[in-house]
């Protein structure tokens, strides 16, 4: 159960039904899932996030699915149940495979792995890794 | 400074050569970088991590470039300082772009906040989320 | 489920019981909450933990109400989900506004967004920054 | 070092200029710190951060220097270097005393504490805590 | 609810059969749980984790029970229900009487804190102790 | 650099000399570390700590060498570096040889590696170990 209520459109200001209806028409459809509900309780805070998840999610050098994956990855290192299931869901919509999905879900434990190991051990960093921002 | 010592190609048994050899030969490096030489302390978790990893990270569904992002994406949640700046430096090896990197960044930002947001309002998983497994 | 029993009052042993006694006296409670049940099943762990929440979260320099925004902040970013819904619950009842912990929230997205950019790009630390200890 | 360059003014867009200039006006500094000449390598995202953080940083229902020890207390669990560092720099510019200080650090480790035990028994929350969200 | 099938022995390839014909037999279980039956969609991972699996986790120079312990640690560190559940249940299978299992508990969560204090003050780490590595 | 001073003993007060004095006697070191100079700006929480980890680490079901173990995964999980260095240090002075080190580093990495996979994929907990709490 949510720690704060899930506003409803009917029930929402002027300003929430505002961003409400914006998501809908974005994104074509009927009702706005749950997490912009949670948010709609600080107008403010749903506004900056629809605003700036729009600015960041929206294709540029990365396409659309790639970003989808890249959220998919972060909110499981950070453990996020919700992003979790919303993004994989987002992904699939936007033509993510299952092959894609599994390759995805082998990344992501490869990588928490050798994580752990070089995090572990203290492994100091290669001087030609740390070189390369003034290289680029 | 590392918790082991860094195994140096002229100081290795010859399973670890090996496995040295296999990753210069691979990657066509003059020498393989401090994770595997942190690594060879213990063979057989420097086999089994490098074979590992030839096998997650070969190009397949998703393609060399993408896996590393999303290896990036994983590391910096996970906050592995090795682990940033080695696949930093191996994605632009791959050819990511500055572009492609600033928005793989804004991306990371954003799912950290909305994931941050997602748990502590413990919002509840919309249905249409949860019940994607069965309609894939 | 919990991987422990919960102990309840009426099994318990006379040093758990006497913990259980202490935390209804202090929080003017009719029984104590899972969390307690779940560590009497190791009477050292109970009351050196009551005894440390008790030393830590007395108002000092910082409120009550204060102190329980930063456990929630902590709890958040920790994920624990008993601990975001207790503590939340804490601070309600201590006072806390709608608007406070609407601004809590905000606070808890933006600094785990500006984490993960400081953490991905590894900005250095400003000298500024590092020499305040000594000027403190 | 940073995997990015760190942008100087001098050698700044009119983009990155402007938001440099609102930094050190609302700041009054004579320089931007290095997480914002970082951010300049996307100037997209650099304004973006700049407004929401000012947006939720701005006193308001909680004041400032409470928002700065929520900050400092997202960043410890976190684990970001740079945040611990400028964040905690910051709450003492605006008057945070050691005493504050001590407290909000055994707050922070006192919370981590507790996080884990309740995470590791997976303790059911009381449904006294999961009601809250009604009654509010 | 999962964010892929489960795959049923009934239902899996002959290369899916085979991994848990062997899971079943070096377990001596009737059917797989559900975290081999969740991988199973991505035969090479199956293989791969079940494999590295036997090999970490076989009885050396740590016995099995010490490093079933050691995985209930990093789980709880990294707030996998499932493992937790999992990995507690293998424990008591593998002979952790309750009081070791409230002595790893304890050990936890003193650790979760003294980690969060040493992360938020920025220890620097003494010399002998970064001096080890070569006098092993 | 440290968020605080060290503390040294000569500039301590009668309370911190009193913890230093106990520490350096039951460690049987001529000074103590970094991490307690750091604590003793707040002598209550350098004491309540103190306290805490004798009672914790003292030898009972689990010995000392193992509790240790446990601490350096915790630490590694949580990413804590002054953490790693110390108690890695202290594993190896009281006996962890170098493969029971590597074969610690091995189940860490593994753990972590299905710990991601298990989240990102939200296996659900199979009854089983649900039910095993009841049965103890």
């Amino acid at each position: 159960m949510a720690t704060v209520s899930l506003v409803q459109y009917e029930d929402a200001s002027e300003q929430v039904k505002q961003v409400f209806d914006e998501i809908k028409r974005t994104r074509n459809v009927k009702d706005v899932n749950n997490f912009w509900k949670s948010l709609a309780n600080h107008p403010a805070t749903l506004r900056r996030t629809w605003e700036s998840l729009c600015e960041v999610m929206q294709p540029g050098a990365l396409d659309a699915l790639t970003k989808e994956m890249i959220y998919i990855a972060v909110s499981v290192a950070n453990n996020c149940d919700y992003c979790i299931h919303s993004h994989t869901a987002a992904a699939f919509a936007k033509g993510m495979t299952q092959t894609q999905y599994q390759e995805l879900l082998a990344v992501i434990g490869m990588a928490s792995e050798t994580n752990a190991l070089a995090t572990a051990m203290k492994v100091p960093v290669d001087t030609q890794f740390l070189a390369d921002a003034d290289k680029k």
